[in-house]
């Protein structure tokens, strides 16, 4: 399964693809989409979006994921971030592609095991997941192949089946049984 | 010329096509799209971009104008009309129609004179600018027929050239000069 991970923001927008199979995790391509600062928003959220689709229709993901939730206090970089957003998951709505979205604090907790994890924490832990530790990510690289892999954590784990009693908990999630 | 206004949210995005011709204004068609709020996101974008593709791809507007900036507080909600925004943009790119956008301030004071005015006073200057005083527009259309007439008085005034003399200034804006 190929996944695409994308981290859209109006300066710069992150980008990774992984393949998952077999419970291992490779790094097909990664990479930023840079957006002077001389271009206007329209621009910006044109060349976004050609972008996004043309890496798209190139590696065909099965599934898509985007950051989601914004926790800065500034509204007008919040409604510029939504545009950027916006675009990004139009792209996938567009190739047909299962778009799935996780806040920073959920991606961050997948990958590193805690919600408040720095920028570098993220960067060591992708590259350590992926085992490419000679690999120098750009922080936005990283974090777009984590969400990636926050994704791909996520199909792999099956959700707890809501159960009434202990007995149909241990018939619905055999592997929570501890063999002593 | 042909001017498409559009207020883009994530419950209710409002649209209104103006015609202006020898300086008067005529409305061609008006409207809102719903979102339901049993949607997600990403399938309020699609039809957002959807209805609007197609209805520039009906009307061939010359020009297109939208709302920018948000005076709200909440960094969520600024995020998600954000969202609507950038594929609202988008759509207007993808068709080849120059974008404008305006902040509700500058539209209110186009259209009724004062930045601070109420969504009935724009309403009511709106049927007064296109005289239909009898059709009574729904709020979101009224607000996207008032972005683009506010588009369409930007047009039709053209800008001071910036003129080092009087002699200079007189021979740049002669629509200026008052003949007593």
């Amino acid at each position: 399964m190929i996944i695409f991970g994308v981290d859209p923001g109006t300066n710069i927008t992150g980008y990774g693809l992984i393949e998952y199979t077999n419970n291992k995790f490779r790094q097909i391509t990664y990479g930023v989409i840079r957006l002077p600062s001389s271009k206007t928003i329209s621009e910006k959220i044109e060349i976004i979006y050609a972008e996004l689709d043309s890496l798209l229709k190139t590696y065909k993901p099965d599934e898509f994921a985007i950051e989601t939730a914004f926790y800065g206090k500034n509204v007008q970089s919040a409604l510029k971030i939504g545009y950027a957003r916006g675009v990004s998951l139009l792209a996938a709505i567009h190739n047909n592609i299962p778009a799935s979205e996780y806040s920073p604090r959920e991606v961050k907790k997948a990958v590193v095991g805690k919600g408040g994890a720095s920028k570098d924490q993220v960067n060591y832990m992708v590259r350590a997941i992926l085992n490419v530790k000679k690999i120098k990510f750009k922080p936005d690289e990283s974090d777009a192949l984590a969400i990636a892999l926050c994704h791909a954590f996520r199909l792999k784990t099956p959700t707890f089946k809501k159960s009434k009693s202990w007995k149909d908990f241990i018939e619905a999630n055999p592997g929570r049984v501890l063999n002593s």
